[in-house]
């Protein structure tokens, strides 16, 4: 018996890898300025630029290559040349046409589950971008719904469950981020799996909810989802 | 008697001024570049960089930012300085956070439309900044729906459309662009009003239908649209 109505994914660092892109472009971007500081005090600057502005530019390649620009005028007192701009540019350009890649057993997992489940994606970032990675992903067949949302709150989740007619008890999320995939997922009374990625964003650093606690299920792996459900299935 | 499931509006340039701020940066992008080309040059040029970005990084004002910056470095040969490109940034952001002015009879069509028949939106652009422009509107409270779309093509409506569950033939989209919100709403069986704004992109500039098409309906404000309506339920 299916326990749940529909189970969520992220995409991200969930379904094909996204962080490392950034890490990239970021290395290059610190060498690019490594004549004017060293790459810990970039690193830590870049990051309170993107925080800055977070509440405007929002998440995605879009957002970041603005805040690295933004970054690179600031900690060069407006020194860095049209050139370097350029290539800070194509940093970000780069990233949006990297090829898309699965993670392990990802493809496999959602081939078992959509058997059983209606499957559905939830992610934030860039519309376009988002988009371009799904139809990329070759995974769009799996998914009967692709939510592309703004930010991952208790309170968005909540709305996108109202607008699809089902209940918290019903719902499971999974994702690689406790902070935007797993801790609201549980506020709101839904279940959510977390597989963690192998590099976690500062932003999205979160402490893993108690031990024990209702609908939370910690697991390595993608490949690891189906055997939980079907022991969740059993009553186990 | 309702002749239509739900009515949905275009939001920029069509329930709030949008097209004259991004005129208005552009005025002061070319400006800035006077010393190097003369400004229709500078237009072209920007025009032709918006186009070339339009796969990768879609609508909306990041795009627009990262284009303008783009085209500096080109036009100058990368010699911009680091303070004219954080001048441009700027003029992004402050689009961004500029005040939401409602174009006349907005919010009192809306306000009669509403007690009749559900109202959604479906706009493209940017998903966090379209967001904010909807809370910052005041008129969320009218909308039932509002969908963000990456493009407007026939097939997006289409699918629109299905989510929903509306027949094509119940459906009535209102907006400023020929291209985004008349024609393929037209060619997918739906009704479209078109209410132009002052001022068009010219990436927006199509032929309007022949004379007596079906479901077309050309207006020139939106306060006429409630009095189309009454005669479209009369019958007349």
């Amino acid at each position: 018996m299916p326990i749940f109505d529909i189970i969520a994914f992220d995409a991200d660092d969930t379904l094909w890898h996204s962080e490392r892109l950034y890490v990239e472009a970021q290395t290059q971007f610190t060498q690019l300025l490594t004549h004017y500081h060293d790459p810990d005090w970039i690193n830590d600057r870049l990051y309170q630029t993107e925080m800055q502005n977070i509440q405007q530019f929002g998440y995605g390649v879009k957002a970041f290559t603005l805040s690295m620009i933004e970054t690179a005028i600031e900690l060069t007192e407006g020194r860095i040349t049209g050139a370097d701009i350029r290539t800070i540019m194509n940093l970000g350009k780069k990233m949006l046409s990297a090829e898309v890649e699965l993670l392990d057993s990802v493809r496999d997992s959602l081939a078992k589950l959509a058997t059983h489940y209606p499957l559905m994606v939830i992610t934030k970032g860039d519309l376009l971008d988002q988009e371009r990675k799904m139809a990329r992903s070759g995974l769009e067949e799996y998914f009967r719904h692709v939510e592309i949302v703004s930010q991952k709150s208790p309170e968005r989740y909540a709305r996108l469950l109202r607008q699809h007619s089902i209940e918290p008890v019903r719902f499971l999320m999974v994702g690689n981020s406790l902070k935007s995939d797993i801790l609201p997922v549980l506020t709101v009374g839904g279940s959510a799996a977390h597989i963690p990625y192998e590099i976690t964003w500062l932003h999205e650093v979160a402490e893993p909810p108690a031990d024990g606690q209702t609908g939370y299920y910690p697991l390595e792996s993608m490949g690891q989802l189906p055997d939980l459900l079907a022991k969740l299935e059993r009553g186990a």
